[in-house]
């Protein structure tokens, strides 16, 4: 165990370097902003590219922008221990997404460095170019690009919404061109023995039960349709309440069973209906058709689809009962990524030495880590989110657990890395 | 009882005069578009004004543009006989919606007039200038100023979609002006004795019982309300079920009970939520508010009181037990309209006797004969509407139905104006 004050030893390091990255794409209103390959971004990748080599770490891009910071390994082993998150945010964006577990690494990294010296095993830190999304139509760019989900080609398909293709972006940022030519290392990593992956948890679960480290079983799954019920639009005035084929009414009986259906499977089963549209959507017509999305997530592939399949089936019941037309688009189908059990099992021994209050627990929101679980043993942890808040500039999570979250970090790669037990 | 062969005496007239009227305003999409006080409803009332002069009427308009064709009577009783609908259409209309009150009104007239010479009572055909509302935001100008429930001033603070007021339109077609300067006589009548009208039932209620009159009971009371559920916006992936404050969620519930509560309280009462929007409206975030309107009818005040009371107290439980804010605005509240019984009666005996199918019926939309009700004995008779289409191209009434309501119209004129029976 390292000796280490949880409350304090990183608080302050680690809210030095998110304030200083927040300053990279900072806007009016608080939030942050760093789109891929965009000015605010490539100052970010370069700011943490200076503090990679302060801190004693060689420095290198990949081809599509991903920056890592080596701490070379002196043992007989070889693969990497790899820890990180991603450097870009969502528009208006807070500061501790991403950016917190970027800082994390870095800290735990610096620390380890400085008090053990080299490992047996070698130490990368990594900020990933991008997850969000944001900018062009694909998240986890920079992570699938290093697991291999995804080649650099890919760029050349995908378009922002000024009609720059993601190539042309990635090449004025500097990256992309000599990958093209064949000079360039590919991104993906095959030596890889171990990535951890610390986040803000972004939902309120921690901060309402009082943990202070989550630690992630699996990455949900993820099933989101598009639901399109279709009747007939008519008179509200002057269409009998036994003559009518309201979608709206209709609807509201599938979003209200969808409800139900979710509180009877229980947590962490999540159902949502976000969007909906009603047409003609004015107020004395009953409705013709009416449009609305389904997210559902959990943890277990089979579960999800046995859930989906009995909440889309009732969904047609209700449909041909009321004499109502349905469609069912599936527009995303991601499969759950149980993360590593031993190294879940590592967290959740060094909470429990250390005395630490914390829950195993399903992610709900994907992340960086899903890339890699077929890649190698991967481990995510997090800290609390006040409020739940993420993707605003209201985001904020407590120096305290800020540096927890760091030290937790900081006690894995030490076994990995130091004490060489990778599983 | 008048010798008429029911299906064909009034078919041939009627048909044509409505197809005149629909070239007045043709849309290319085969509707109809006649607004108020516009040169396509200026061309319509000069269609009408020389048609009600051939057929032997006295013609003239009122200051805001309604235009009578008058029977004179010879008989003792003074009070007038008014009889007809209304000339303007919404945006491309069907050619039955208003039209055919009027056409129905000309056409029965004339052939008493040609059959029975002149009556004891005078009767009037009239063309009131506006119904729907749809150029200007209020409806019911053209009886509401006959009825005396609008003044001619009132147009000075209405205004179009073009910035154009109601005023200017009005004297721009000719109207208005005289009426400033005390020339003209006003609008409002104080000598009628009864008003009738004939109008499609723009619902399927008759088509699919098989009914070929409707004979109103009362024009619904409405209420329309603008209800705000808000909860609290948050990561779709990330909260779980049990720590929601989904708007989404318990706006379904809500029309989902409003549905249940409108069946329990059983026909004629109806019930809409036409309109719906969502906030901040994306697949994977949990809506933070959603707003949503209600359209409610029926032919009793007291029972319209009681459901609208029951559901919106229903609606607050809702928000309450699952801790969300509701907000409750009352945007329209009109009174039902009960028509005149005795009137009422003489229709059914009319119906019983011709051996005609008839119903009893509210009207669940709102019409030129609820301005009359507090003016003197009103009726009003249904004809059926193809598939219950209203206010759309596809607005049909075969001929044969069309023949029907003149010829019961006919009749009860003849009682009322020629046998003195006004109640």
């Amino acid at each position: 165990m390292l000796k280490l004050d949880l409350q304090t030893e990183f608080a302050e390091s680690v809210v030095r370097l998110l304030d200083e990255l927040a300053q990279c794409g900072a806007e009016r209103d608080g939030g942050v902003t760093r789109l891929l390959y965009t000015p605010s971004w490539l100052e970010a990748q370069k700011l943490l590219e200076r503090r990679m080599a302060e801190a004693g770490l060689a420095v290198r891009y990949d081809c599509v922008g991903n920056l890592f910071g080596r701490l070379a390994g002196q043992g007989a082993e070889s693969g990497v221990v790899l820890t990180g998150s991603h450097v870009d945010t969502v528009r208006s964006g807070g500061k501790y997404d991403g950016a917190y577990g970027i800082v994390a690494s870095l800290t735990a990294v610096r620390y380890l460095r400085e008090t053990f010296g080299p490992p047996s095993r070698p130490i990368e830190v990594v900020s990933f170019c991008e997850e969000e999304g944001s900018r062009f139509p694909l998240a986890y760019w920079g992570s699938g690009n290093v697991s291999g989900a995804f080649t650099p080609e890919q760029a050349d398909g995908l378009v922002d919404a000024h009609g720059v293709t993601m190539r042309e972006a990635m090449e004025a940022a500097g990256f992309g061109r000599a990958e093209r030519q064949g000079e360039m290392p590919s991104a993906k990593r095959t030596d890889l023995s171990a990535f951890v992956e610390v986040h803000i948890e972004q939902g309120m679960t921690l901060e309402r039960f009082g943990e202070r480290i989550g630690i992630v079983e699996t990455i949900a799954g993820q099933r989101r349709y598009v639901v399109t019920v279709a009747g007939e639009a008519n008179h509200a005035g002057t269409t009998p309440m036994t003559l009518r084929r309201d979608a709206m009414a209709g609807a509201a009986e599938m979003i209200a069973f969808l409800e139900r259906a979710a509180q009877k499977a229980g947590e962490p089963l999540v159902a949502t209906v976000g969007s909906i549209a009603s047409d003609p959507n004015v107020p004395n017509v009953i409705p013709g058709s009416v449009e609305f999305t389904l997210d559902i997530r959990h943890m277990s592939e089979t579960l999800l689809t046995g859930f989906c399949d009995a909440v889309l089936g009732t969904f047609r019941l209700i449909a041909e009962r009321r004499g109502l037309k349905i469609r069912v688009r599936s527009v995303l189908h991601t499969r759950p990524a149980p993360m590593d059990s031993v190294l879940a099992g590592r967290l959740e021994r060094i909470c429990t030495t250390r005395g630490i209050p914390y829950r195993r627990m399903m992610s709900g929101a994907g992340h960086d880590a899903q890339m890699f679980r077929s890649v190698c043993p991967t481990a995510m942890l997090f800290v609390p989110s006040r409020g739940g808040v993420s993707h605003s500039p209201d985001e904020y999570t407590a120096p305290e657990d800020l540096a927890l979250g760091t030290a937790v970090l900081a006690e894995l790669l030490y076994e990995l890395a130091y004490e060489e037990k990778c599983p």
